[in-house]
Order: C-alpha cells, then sequence, then structure tokens
C-alpha cells in the first residue's frame, strides 16, 4: 500500500480524491489537510465519505509523511508549498494552474501574479505526455476545460488540418468550487445559460500551448455555465486548411483512431453518435464524437468529461498511477452514472 | 375588439397565444380549433388556461371568421390551408416553415417537400420588415433560433464587417414541442447538454438567408439542447474582415444601437453585462450583449430570447398588430420574470 | 394615478414589485429604496426591469411621498420604520413578518426578537380577510408558505373536519432570497431535495394561527428545497374527526366550491386533474386539487403558487389595489407560464 | 468467476447492473436478453458500457446458462419465465414486484393481474431478512420507494412506537423507467413539482405489508416526481403512541443504532443532519436522518437512496453476493456521486 496526502482536502476536488481513492486497492490516504477545518471529521464537509476515520489537520508541508501529495490548493499558493514538499521525498500532483505552463511568461500574464517557483513539471495529460509523466516527481494537473479541448483537437493541430478552432463550452457549475456567490446561486441557474469572460479566460492559455496556438493556429474559447452539477460539453468549431479542405469525415476519424485507439479512458462515438456528460458522468472517460463538416468547410467536433473527474481528480489518480508506477486505471474504471 | 382565431391550437405555440392574448385589450380569441382534441375544453390541453369558456373545434379553413388567423400547424400542413384562409378575407401569421423562404427551393432543400402555394408571403421579423409587414396579408413568422440569431448578427453583415459567422445556441427544451420522445425524457435531459443536427438543421438555412450567406459571409450554425424549460442562449463567433480588424467594440455597439436603438423590444446590455434568458423568460424582449474582440480577431456577440415567445408566438401577436393595425407592444409590454 | 414607494427594494420581492407594476394601469413606481445601491439604476440589480428611469435611493421613511408603500424589509427591520410611513398619510403593505401576528407573543417566540411596534395591522390574505383589508391603513402580507397551507386547508378547519393536518412543501430557491449562501449554492440544490427545518419552521406558527391550531386541531409542517426557481408545492395530509369519517371527496369538494368560487386567483382543478407549479408560474393564480381519501381515512389536498407572487409581491398588489380602492386584479391578471 | 445473464436488460436497471457488474471482482456478466434489441451491441443503448463485446439476444429461459439470473422484466411478465429458469439451476433475484409479496391476494389486487406462479421467495431486503436470503433461491428484490420508506422507519413499529405512519416521498424521474411518455417529458418536470397517485400507488401494500400496516399501523403514501434524475428522498410523518408519547428523540436514535448499527449501507446521520440525495448518488447507501418531534406529537425521520442503486439495481446485487456466498459488499463500496 502507498500512501497519499490531500492538501487542501475541504473542496470539491478534494471531496472526488477521496471518493475515488476509497476503492483504489494500491493506495491509502493517510492525511488531509486543511487550515479553517483543522480537527473536524471529514464528513462534515463529505457528507459522502463517513466511517473513514479521516480528520482534516492544519500541517506544514515539511510534516507530511506521504508517498504522493496532490495539493489542492488554490493558484499562487501552490508554489509556496510544492518545493517543500518535493523535499521531503514525496511525488506531487499539483491540481492548481501553478505547473501547467512551460513558459511562466504565459501563466503571469493570464493568472495576474509572479511565478517564484523554479520547480521542474510535467503537464499531466496522461495521453500526451504519458512517457514524461513517468520520469517525473511534479505534475501540474491540466484545467477542466482545457482537458475536454485539447484531447478533442489535438489530433487535428497535430496533423497540420486546421487553422482556426472555436472552442464553445458548456459546463456544469460545481466548476465553480465549493464556496457560493452571486454566480453560484441557484436562481441565477436554474432554467439560464450564462457565458461568462467571454474573450478572455485564462484557460485559452492552456488550451493554445497545446494546442499549437498562436503560431499555426488561432485558438478561441468561450465557456457557459449551465443548468448541471458535473461535465463539460465541448464544441469545436474548426476550420480546414485549403490544402485539405477535401479531407472526409472518415479520413479525420482515422486520425483520431490512429492518436487514441488504444487510450483506455477515451472513447470515440460511432457514426452520427451523440457524446453526453451523462455517459461520463463520476468517470474518468473522454467521449469524443462529431466528425461532421459543413458546407462552409466547418468542422464540428464534440466532447464530454467530467469536469471533476477527468477534468480534476480522476486525471491526478491516473497522474498518480503513472508517478507511484501502478496501473494507470487503478481506482479508475467505474462506468459514468447514466442516467 | 378584434376577432382571432388558433388553428392547430394544442401545442406550446398555442398555449402562449392564449396566454397572452387572454389580457390583449384590443384583440379576442373566439376560435381554437384541433383535429384530435375536438370538443375538449382548452384547459384540459392547457391548464394555466382557465374559465375562458374556449373549446377546441375541428373546423375546416373555410369555416373560420375572424379577423385574423394564426396557423400553428406543422411544416407541410399550413401551405395546404393558408391560401382557403386569406380566400375568407382574414390575415394570417403562420408560425411554420412554410413561409418563411424567398426562394422555395431553398425550403424544398431543407424541408424535403415540395412547395405547392404561392400566396405571398413577408419574413416577419418587424425589426427588420416592419414597413412590408405593414402592407401584407401573410406573414411567415421566424423560427426561433433565427430570431435570436439573425437580429443578434444583422448589424455586422448589414454593415460588411465580416465574413464568417459561427452560431452556436443552446435552447430549452419547449423548442421541441408538446410531444414526449425519447430526446425530451427528463433523464436525457436533466444534467446534460446535448448538442444534435450539429451541421446541418435546417434553421441554418433561414439565418443564411437573412445574413446574407453564403454570398458574401459563411455562415455556420450548431444547436444544443440544454436542461432549460425556456429560452434561446446564442454566442456567435463572428470574424472581422481584414479591412475592418481594427475597427472597437465600442465602434460596433454604436451600429447596434444605430440599428436598434428605437426598438422596443431590443435591448442593448451595458458594457460587461451578460445577457440572461432569465431576463426575458415568458416576454417579447431580445437581450443583445457581447461586443468583445479576441486577440484572433474573433467578434463575440450574446443574445437571449423566449423560443415560445419572440422566437415564436410573442413575434406572431407582434406581427399581429402591425397586421392590424394596432400598437405593435399591444399585450406585450409585460417583463421577464426574472429570475 | 396612484404613486407608490417601495422600501427596501434590491431583493426579490422588489423585482417582482417592479415587474408587475409595469403593467398596472393605475398606480407608478415613483420611488425605489435600497441603502447599499443608493444611486445605482434599477437595471444593475434587476436586469429585466429596463429604460424605467428608477434610481435606488437611500431615504428615511419621513421622506417619502406616496400614496401606498411596500416595506419589503427584512422582519425586525419593518417595524422600526412603518409607523413613521403610516404618519405620511400613506397605507403600507409589509411583506417582512412583522404584522402577520394577532398576538405578537407568538411573534417573539418564533422571530427570535421583541415587538416593538403597536399599528394595527390586518393578515393580508384577501380571499379571507377582503373585508378587513379594505378598511386597513397596514397590511402584514402573508408569507409564501402560508398562502400556499392556508388556502389548501382552511374550508377543512372552517367546517370543523379534521383534528390533524401534516403540511408537507415543496419550495423553490427563489424563497431563499436573493444572498447566495451554501444552502442556496447550485451544485447543493440541483438533481438534489432538501427538507430543513422539519419540525420547526416559523411559518408554522403563522399557518397555525389560521387554521385554529392548536386548539382544535394539530398542525404541523415540513418544507423542502427543490431544484426549482419558483414556486411553492403544498401536499398537506390531513385526518378526518371520527364523527366526519363518511363525508365523500365530493362533499368535501363542494365545500371548497362554497368557499372559493367566486375568488378570481383561486382554480379548483376538475377530479383527478393535479395542480402544477407550471400552472401558476409567475401569476397570482393559486391552484387547488386533491380531494382524495385513503383506506386510512387521510384526506390528501393539494395546492401549487408562484411563492413570490401570490406567496409574496403578487399578493402585495393584490392588497394594495383593496386598499387603495381599485379593483383587486388589476396588474395581476396574467396567466402562468406554463410550460 | 461466477456468471450471470440479465433477462430484459434494455431497460434502466439492466443498465445499471451492468455498470456496476463491470467493476465486480468475482462475477462475468455472460449474457443479456431483449426481444427487441436482438442483435444490438450493448452501447447502442447503455452509452456508458462500451467495449464489452456484449451484444442483447432474444432468449428463452430454457436457453440461459448462468450461476444467477436477474430478470429485469416488467410485473406480470416475470412470474412467467421465473420458474423456468430456477429449473435451469440458476438462482434468481427478480427486480419485479411479482415475487415481494406474501399474500398474492395483495399482489392480485393492486397489480390488477392474477399471480400464476408458486414458487417461493423472499423480499430482498437483506438488512431485515439476511438469514432468509442466504437459504432462498429466488429473491423479490423490493421496490424503489419501499425501500426508502421501510428502512426509514422500520425500527418505528417493530419497538412498536408509532400507530401512523405518513410517507410523503419525492422521486427523480428515472424511477419512470427508460420510455418517454407526457409525465417524464422535459418540459412537465423541469422546475416543477408532481404529486401523483396521491391516495393510491400500489407501493403503499409493500409498505404497509414490511410495517405491519394496517393492523398495528396506519400507513399513508403519496408519491411526487421531482426535477432529479436519480434518487428518493423520503419524508415519514410519524404519531407516536400515546404510551410512547415521552420518548426523546435521543431513545428513538438508539433503537436505529441498535438496528442498523453493523449494517455497511445504512448511515445514521449525525444531530441535525440532514440527508442528501447527493451523498448516495450512483451508490447502494441509504443515508437516515431526522430524529426531531414537533409539538404536535409528529416524528418526522428522513431518508436517501439511489432508487436505481438501493432501490434496484444495487440491491439486487447486494442479494446476489448473498445468494452466491460472496461478501455481501462485493462492488458496492463506492461511494455516492456528491456534488
Amino acid at each position: 500500500m502507498k500512501s497519499v496526502a490531500i492538501i487542501g482536502a475541504s473542496g470539491y476536488t478534494g471531496g472526488e480524491l477521496l471518493r475515488m481513492l476509497s476503492v483504489h486497492p494500491e493506495v491509502e490516504v493517510t492525511e488531509i489537510t486543511s487550515r479553517k477545518l483543522d480537527g473536524q471529521p471529514v464528513h462534515k464537509t463529505h457528507p459522502h465519505v463517513r466511517d473513514t476515520g479521516l480528520v482534516f489537520r492544519d500541517k506544514k508541508p515539511s510534516e507530511i509523511d506521504a508517498d504522493l501529495v496532490f495539493t489542492a490548493t488554490p493558484h499562487g499558493a501552490s508554489m509556496k508549498i510544492v518545493p517543500d514538499l518535493l523535499k521531503t521525498g514525496a511525488k506531487v500532483v499539483d491540481l492548481s494552474g501553478d505547473y501547467r505552463y512551460r513558459d511562466t511568461a504565459v501563466y503571469e500574464k493570464w493568472y495576474g501574479m509572479e511565478h517564484t517557483s523554479d520547480a521542474e513539471s510535467v503537464f499531466g495529460l496522461p495521453e500526451l505526455y504519458r512517457d514524461e509523466i513517468k520520469k517525473a516527481n511534479l505534475v501540474g494537473n491540466p484545467g477542466c476545460f482545457p482537458t475536454g479541448a485539447i484531447l478533442s483537437s489535438f489530433p487535428l493541430v497535430d496533423n497540420d488540418l486546421v487553422d482556426r478552432i472555436i472552442i464553445d463550452s458548456k459546463t456544469g457549475v460545481s466548476g465553480a468550487g465549493v464556496s457560493p456567490s452571486g454566480v453560484t446561486h441557484y436562481p441565477n441557474i436554474g432554467d439560464n445559460v450564462n457565458p461568462y469572460k467571454i474573450s478572455s479566460h485564462r484557460h485559452m492559455s492552456e488550451i493554445q500551448q497545446e494546442l499549437h496556438g498562436f503560431d499555426d493556429v488561432k485558438v478561441s474559447f468561450t465557456p457557459h455555465l449551465v443548468p448541471v452539477n458535473r461535465g463539460i460539453q465541448t464544441t469545436s468549431h474548426s476550420f480546414l486548411k485549403e490544402e485539405h479542405e477535401d479531407i472526409t469525415p472518415d479520413e479525420i476519424r482515422k486520425l483520431y483512431e490512429k492518436q487514441y485507439g488504444k487510450e483506455y479512458f477515451i472513447k470515440l462515438m460511432d457514426e452520427g453518435e451523440i457524446p453526453h456528460l451523462s455517459s461520463v458522468r463520476g468517470s474518468n472517460f473522454v467521449h469524443i464524437g462529431g466528425f461532421e463538416i459543413d458546407e462552409t468547410g466547418r468542422l464540428v467536433m464534440l466532447s464530454c468529461i467530467d469536469n471533476l473527474v477527468k477534468g480534476a481528480s480522476g486525471q491526478a489518480i491516473q497522474n498518480m498511477n503513472i508517478l507511484l508506477g501502478l496501473d494507470e486505471t487503478l481506482g479508475l474504471r467505474h462506468l459514468g452514472l447514466h442516467p
């Protein structure tokens, strides 16, 4: 049994780590920390996690003793504690934005703060960077929107087919986190659709990093809050380069099959089949479909993930499995909760 | 008092006509027809419409005696009865797709049936065609998606600013009509987002007709069903023509103010203000916002309408007011049901 | 035209007063106050209320000049300002709990504060106290749960048929007000049902006051938050007194018809017809149904109201109409927003 | 590895059996049958169940070869095939109502059909009948409402504390099954609360059977459809017998602890803690809370289950584990999907 600790375990991603690790056969959660919940049993905050004996503790990084640590801390807070955690010999999966960027200048522009850590990290999208993750000590776990957006469009840019991608995403409200606000007040969400940060969401920079924008491809992104608890449905509208305007949906599908055919967590939909949030709800799977081209040369790709699982804690566990040398799918094989 | 009849009054658009006309000061509903509900009191089908004394009747067009008739009949059925209704001297507002197209070949392609009526009609978007409607006897009431899409993008094409528009719309489920199906089964919609007809919805042709596509502008459209009863939220992603790439959001807003500043039912949002479905729920108002341009030269415009009101029955009443020479806003001044 | 002012107009009940009064033919809103929103145009808070010119002002009661004032202020705050408002000569409809109780000791027990005002008030349920309201200067507008609960059970206690009533209510989240909290955080409400204050909600005391509890009838009440924006669905489980255990559903229905037959806003459902929230959504109507007795002698009654309309602002306008000598239904005749 | 077959696997309970058994370590699904889907791969119907190789087959009972068979067939259909399945030597868990009743006359009254099978069965509520199930070949899996209702009130009747129980339940729409109808049409459910069969739902008879009604206790039941996919929230209003009217909430809690303290799947909430559907969503857990007595001597108990799991397929797997001599919790240890 490997031991893992969760720093900042009071939010939804902490709860999801606890939920999924509770049935992981090779790993035990030995520590959960929270400054403001110090001394409180876990089920007072995560009511589905009962009879574990776990109690939140307020601990310093240097006091943590675990094989692997998840930092479910806010942007900016992670980079202040990760270096100390690495010094304890633990491997670290960071769920904040702090370790996702190759170029810290991009981080500083979009997150509005100085980047003060030089710990080396890998972008934790195993389907693209599995080999690098195996050798790493620190993984920057991808953002929720980027996970759905990158996976659904990567073969297009990797094969140089398109020069523009518009990503129109619809997210469940759990993506806004556990803290209430006017934005997440039920009457503002129920029976409503709320676009936000329509031209300047910071996840755009993470998507651009992975989809070769701006150099080769113009990548745009607009997110919408929909009355859904969990899940991100992404519709990608791409424009074929002139030299590829005769490519068929079938040829595009073949490129996706080549890229993802052996991936346990990625499922390509049948022709005409639409991916649904319910099919991946609560699971680490990614459903990708679309593969249609309209009369204007626009290619439509679709993807669905659970924002808290493949978009956060599930992917973090997938990264943990790789870092600890375990089977990558351990603890993550449960199917989506349809309906 | 003017008398109006509603042919095919058993669906949601029929219910909405009844709801709004019940407080219209100059008009009285004197007939409602339905073949299958013949003899049934209206409240058995529309439980909110009580104590009116109205009963569904199965009547032929020639038996209808009214100043104005709404045909809330299916595509294909309308064109079989509208000519006879016009012969009775009534003015007609048709809520189907049958009389929306200038070129019947486009209709025949997208609706998959022969167009057999040569009655002259006007496309019933009063904000664009008010003068034509005044002189008409027959109005083809616009589709729900087209209403939100056209109004939010028209000033862009009218001023020749953009060469491509991607319309990504999210609609409430009442848009699918009153008949249950697997698509509208609650567990398939609740906590879900369902794109459909992602590259080939027939409303695309109606939007193209009004937005000058394909000649000048490439117009694409993808609709999504969201867990909402009413409303269409439209996000338009447009690309500025090279010669206009220096235009500012403020200059664009001014063009919208010029176009819509005097329109009772169109409200332009403040800078940074997002339109919400709840603000127009149950009302005939259109809220338009967005006015942001990102680093890739993409312009984002947003609109919200109630699909059953401005997207159907409210607009039909607006057209009725114009056709009958009444104040265009009569019976339609109630505000949206926020929250 | 009569002038009205709204004190504390920043919440949902304020927004609803503005929405409905905007189409009231005999009344004009001339003042809206809010301490914290002083100087802000109304649409920044109520985005559906546009182009009115109304601006929030921070005003003292003595500075208000209106024929009638709505106090949409919190419990405890109302009784501090209502006496001064009455001194200006205005009539007052108070939407808080402060003026609903005949016995201030009951108020003090359930609201946990001293009752310091001796202004005389009438309980503002027009269907029961119309004549008293006509003569009053101050009306205590009923609570949302009590409105649905009292109207659906009053004929039972008035005719002395039952000795116990269990009221199990399901409310939309707008009933919790405009301020966000953990309770109203979307992920805590969406796809969930949350009972609360299961044996001690203070509206129980208001229901008891009107339903003759505890003296003659034992009245119990449990509310539940459901994933709904607006509306209160009430299921009343009553037990027939031994001497009435042979009464038939039809005889009970006749008693309701006698009580409510001439009431504009109360609709009795047909036999077997279930009242639905959607039928009254946004409207001042009350739908009452049920009228079934099971094998254990339990009588089931059902009612639906919109908590913000008949349960708050609509009823307040109904009271206003009566206080000002206007037709009681003015501005309130619009039907429910089904679906 | 034990082999199991699912007869009638096209519905939600079939999908749930497949979902949960896909991660069961000791059992393999070897057959799934459906008359109308014969030859179709499973993921065309259950889109979350992919890459299993399973294909629906139209098979006779005698052709089934499995250690255990789930019959997820309609009421009436099960009793026609279960005897033949038992003859193959398989153990059977029937998810219909056919084998739940000790007295077939009660079945015939409430299900409106003759009961034609004399196969001996046990009521499959393991927390009450574990020992009987161990020895059985055929288990009648309890209904969804009865599971939540019986477990939350059993200690009350077993200890003879109450003489009347009113069960007011709120169910997610998946309980209505996979077939669309007007009842489950999204616009009829969204933003709505729909009581149904308010005095005569047949699950009442199943609840009465287990809660000693009518002999000792009067049990009433009213279900409501709420805009939720999964889950049943049950509020039980009970009346203490005169001789027990001084019992305290604490004493009642102790009786529940005595009854359920060692049950893996039953969790008793802390004092003042409300059970939530989200805490058990997708899981086999039952959360029970309430334990409050109001001034009228009414005791309020609350429970939450997932109607498709503990209320159907999860409990069926729990029964399967017992019948096959496996650890009762195998494949069922995953926690609820909060939020």
